[in-house]
């Protein structure tokens, strides 16, 4: 790994999430990263040790806090306060996946918004800056007070539809669900096509869910798009609904694989010939299955963090470049 | 006004914003409104005058921040500050239209999130609860620390179209907007009716913006649904599409009339036949044309209140009982 | 205007208040005035839009909250939220006539303490620090943690009356009411001037309040001083009592020309012969009325804008240097 | 001591600054003192044992802040601390004097606040309410987030010269310096008299300061007043220049008296006939001369405290009932 | 279960790790547990449904954070979150067992002080109080801010041991390592015997550490006395070291039985005749072997929350009634 | 005093606990003490003069909270108080001492936490860090959440025994109580000896204490070491007892001399032969007596102060280099 940053007041520490991202960011920035480990003892409580002093430097800990969400999230906890009392100067917090994201509102009664009491819990052990990626709703960013830089997954994704030329009138882009549609409009927006709505609903009592498409789908390659695809169960049952509506060909895409309980069976099973995603969260091999395409985005954390060392605008990230 | 609620430790007071609707719920709950007085001084100065003792009282203070935004939302913080001063045992600040609602996401670089700004200035000022109803984005309870009760319009919407036969599959409830169409299965569900998307697209550069509209209204009655109408471009423009593509009869509804800039005139020459709201917004007399029917949320908030100083569940307030 | 201030991170925006002032503190400095528009949507929320980056920068906001002193409150504080999410390295406000500066304490029961809730919301807004002139109350300074600089618009106003030549025994300088005695004895010291006060009265109930003069004004020229000038009914009747007790010219003097309701009229009418202010708030051109002599505080707040950059002592800006 | 307030939950406890003034404002309110200790180890570190469980009650805890300051500081801060770690309902701070008031601002380049350095700490430490006398600076209630309740003792003083028949036309109540002239007017009301300034300035360079009058004294009895009297230094210089300009005789009177360094001295062989002073500060017999007339303030704080625990208003604590 | 606490508004609810002695506890106050689920999603986050309002109610939640330790805590936190937004009245964080209390100072650079940060969280999240159980340290009663509960097993375990007429010179309390002494001290004083440390140190470089005993246990029982016991390596080479010394018999004995790694292994192959514990952490049926007795503080904590709701001194709780 | 070091930006003061020791630490950095003083009014309200500029600079002051405790610990407050105000850029508090230390826990019912009180008042007067020394316990690090380094004194008291030969097995280090057995198995490592321990238990009730003895001291050279000596009662009796129980000598140490009330008494006829203490609390001459053996801490500090402010490792300083 060549290692030519020039400002050794940077430095970047990961902990047990993805450290595969980690090594590409860090190549990204030009820096290998910093010497610490995360253990547990015995009775599972997390050990950390940081074996370079980071007095007074600038230190970029990167952590996606995907399953085992708890044992993540409390690493990065432990690590913001072993760094903040080790003085080093800021302590910016780098989760690629923020999870707990959906816990983002009180939908009903004497439920918790956990997001944003991870918000509160990551400001009060020291975190100067959060760098993150695609958020479940973008409002997760007005639950911090420090700043917050949101990077975007699409223009990386549209990218592999763009070089695969999946795009214009024959394509469709497909949102599996209500919540969805500002973001199936952004992609259709980059490869000019047009959208379509999977509209889940009962019509009436006693009869079961039927997934009602909203939109032309007859004879289009589709692509399902999400932010975060986790037991696919309603991106699976869409593609069936699409295909039975005469859809030449499905494609389904997202930032975030988080793949849990049935998500690799289901996806196996499907009508959904390709599933693009990033690396935000390691996909260990038996989840890398041949219709699972996965896109770094470490080279856009790279750079993104290089700006914000540097002072330097991060706008020009936002922009699709194909 | 009869005058019969027990505990004289509950009190309402209303500052400048929706006096009318203030009454209502002090009428709803069997209180009157305590003495008070909010003015400005020449040079514009907010003055308070709270003009009975509140030591050890649970005040429920009422102020839509509606237009103008800046000076109704001084003249709750003031009142807040006053009132902590005083020694108030609790400050529950009631805020059946909450502005700058919209600002809550950095969309663009260096946008602020102004909506938690203000959640961050109720906060320190003093408040020690938020009651509001159908907020932009449901995560600004997040926003706050604090106990948020969030009511809701849609049921009280709903009945008024439940009332007029408006439902099932004659009826299309329409999402003006790609964020909005989650609150339009909602009315939805409770009219047993499908839904349709207005797709606003620029088909190629250079070409102007196409309504386009993702399902079918021919020959049926659309309901435009949203949370707040403003200038009333988009709906009207919403409108004018629905009726090309063959709709039968256009409703309106929101829950908040902001009806700003050119939006009466758009109103009333458009092919709405009916636009539903609610009273969070006080209308004045020139903005109560006849197409506009307004439903009051004063027994609703009215109701919730007693439920809150009584400590017993709002869950019941949040279903439609039509 | 030249541009040869040599640190590119020193930046100053100006919000809508003071435009005119902003650029003499920019021209001051040597660096052009931040690009950046506030605007309102047409339902009156305020809308910022900071069009340069300003990572990493340590940014100066000037604003007045003069009236309409809400708005401009709210343009603050929305820009300061913007410019904390916007990663600015510090945010310096500076106001130059501090608004609500006259609710400062509890004068009678369930009053607010307006200045504090506004000091708070700045604090909890991200502002690093204030720089501001001549507090109604030294006292504010501490409603605030971060650091205050408090300028003194004292010297400069004397300058006025030292190049006219309105100097030592045969001047008195008057206290327009009992608080302001201290303030009257400054200017004295430089002018080397006995003072006096107006002691508003009322000699027995059922009476009219009457403006008693203790100290010796017959055959003086009398120079009624004040921190600010709101509807000038104070001055202009104290200038009255001076007069029929045998003062042979009357000026009146304030930093901050608030000049609200029926000011202009009752000073056009006034037996004051001059009035002499500073710039800390914009007159527009119906307000530039022959009588009121405008001095420009700019280059006092342009070098303590260089010198709390540049870590060096303001101490050398308190002096009067005439 | 009778002992008949009826709640329980309602308990004072005096530390050491004023035992004697906490004797009087606990059979005003119809208690005893709680049982407690305050003890200093031979290290001169504070201890503090409180005898009795304070669980869910409403403590009010007496101390003013005067000579040793620092101590009687501490002391207070230390009990609040363990009022709070020993589950009190609330913690009701009682400071008759409030010393370090002197230091409400910054006067010169780096200086402290100190007063808001209390405030903060009195709030850190977990104080809910403070109750307190006559502050030098009545915006130091600013300095404080949680209910202050001031109180005044102008109108027991005022008492005492109604009782005196020391009132009207041939009574001059007398500012000792420019600070002090509200003071001065708000008592010359109530006693419908005149008022008189003592404005000590400089005449020229390489001169000694002189005790100008400002306003007519001859033949008059005046009445010097202040909030405080500490080295008695300017107080007495004033009365030898009341003398000097023809005053018949002279009296001072001061809420707290604080009475430190050669004051004594100064009073004895002073022109004043008479001080007034309350018992805010605790007189050791020494201090207990002829010339200085002691009021108490022990039932005005008494009738207070039981206000407040029944949340009923201290308006009516506020007026003059001679 | 009888159910006779008078009072609606304690309610107590239990989380995942220790629903045993959760039972008992609300056994020992006489209520039900409160109705609320904890489960988790297949992704692994935690969903917490609470099915009973607790507007306004004192609520106490049981949670010991023992393995898995950082799931417990999410529990724990999210729990206070959502009870914090149904507005709940206190939050009464009931925590038999404190995990990560080891991890209480920075022993080495850079270690975070994992048990301050739990405070804190907790804190932010709402709790209003601690209620637990033998801290590792007792500082870390000063790490919370919120009245902390501490509560003292000694009684219980010393009871034990009187039972078993194992109390004066024959017995020596041992103390495994230099940081126990004053725990064996104590349980010495109740059971009126010596006690002895175990001198963990290696005599020269290269050498293997010995376990030196100081103090006399030839013919002696020995109880070897610690706050938790982890993997019980330190107890077992201790047992063994003090039966070579010429130790009669061998009792081991803790509050926390942590047991995680070999430690069941460890403790039947060693000397250790028998270990009592408590039921602070949830031993399930393989754990249960005969050398382990378990004493249960279901009572003590119970006994405890009553006095807590009644505000009733806790004094009583900490003493030896044997 | 050479004055070398070259960033002008470090700038040490010294408030009036041990100015001695300040002195030291300057010259061991390479700067001049800071120009300013601390004096009291006569009042005793404390009175700050910084009489130099430090805007932008990174302040160290030196200040042991030894007696007056209170006293210095307001020095202390409002000293942070005026830096903050007057823009230092970070403000590192350097108490060699830290007085309060013993009140770290609650050990009976309603006992303050002092430490807690005084870290969580510096935190809010604005300290940025605190460098400290052999903290009573090591928990106090964790009172604070501010970077605490937490220098170790041992290495040098131990480099006196081992200057003076005093090492090996003929050497006993004995632990005066239960509670700092730890303490001297440190000092026991580097010298290489064995350890014992002073046991004070009351054999049966009414029989007074002794002190036992465990561990074997005949014919050896005891070193009784503790953090800090103030009564010297404890010292004295543990030294008696080793004498009866055949010691040959014995030495005394501690890293803090309180020497408070009888203590100097005590030591001089105490069976003591020599008492090392460090410099971290001021000796005034009447307690420089022959037994006392002082070793400076200042240039430990120094060192310290010089790698905080270039961002080196504090590591190296924990070690012995004997």
């Amino acid at each position: 790994m060549s290692e030519h940053y020039r400002d050794p007041k940077l430095k970047i520490f990961a902990l047990n999430s993805n450290l595969f991202l980690a090594e590409k960011i860090a190549r990204a920035v030009g820096v290998k990263l910093g010497k610490s480990s995360v253990a547990q003892f015995s009775d599972g409580e997390i050990k950390i040790n940081i074996e370079e002093s980071i007095r007074g430097s600038h230190v970029y800990v990167i952590q996606s806090t995907s399953a085992p969400v708890n044992d993540h999230l409390m690493e990065l906890l432990i690590m913001i306060d072993a760094l903040k009392r080790a003085s080093a100067a800021t302590i910016n917090v780098v989760i690629p996946y923020f999870g707990y994201a959906r816990q983002d509102r009180k939908a009903r009664s004497r439920e918790p918004i956990t997001s944003k009491l991870i918000a509160n819990m990551l400001t009060i052990a020291g975190a100067s800056r959060l760098v993150t990626l695609d958020l479940h709703a973008a409002q997760i960013q007005g639950f911090f007070d420090i700043p917050v830089d949101h990077l975007m997954g699409a223009p990386l994704i549209a990218n592999y539809f763009l070089d695969h030329d999946l795009i214009g009138e024959n394509v469709v882009i497909v949102s599996p669900d209500h919540g969805g549609v500002t973001r199936a409009r952004k992609l259709a927006e980059i490869l000019k096509s047009p959208i379509a709505i999977i509209d889940k609903r009962r019509p009436c009592a006693n009869v079961a869910e039927v997934m009602n498409i909203i939109g032309n789908v007859t004879e289009k390659t589709c692509i399902l798009i999400d932010d975060m695809i986790d037991t696919a169960g309603t991106v699976t049952l869409a593609a069936d609904a699409l295909k039975q509506a005469g859809a030449k060909a499905i494609y389904a895409s997202c930032t975030h694989p988080v793949l849990s309980g049935l998500a690799l069976d289901r996806i196996k099973k499907s009508v959904i010939s390709k599933m693009v995603v990033t690396d935000s969260i390691y996909l260990p091999s038996e989840k890398r299955i041949a219709k699972i395409e996965e896109i770094s985005v470490g080279e856009l954390i790279g750079e993104a963090l290089i700006r914000i060392h540097e002072n330097r605008s991060l706008s020009v990230l936002f922009e699709n470049h194909s």
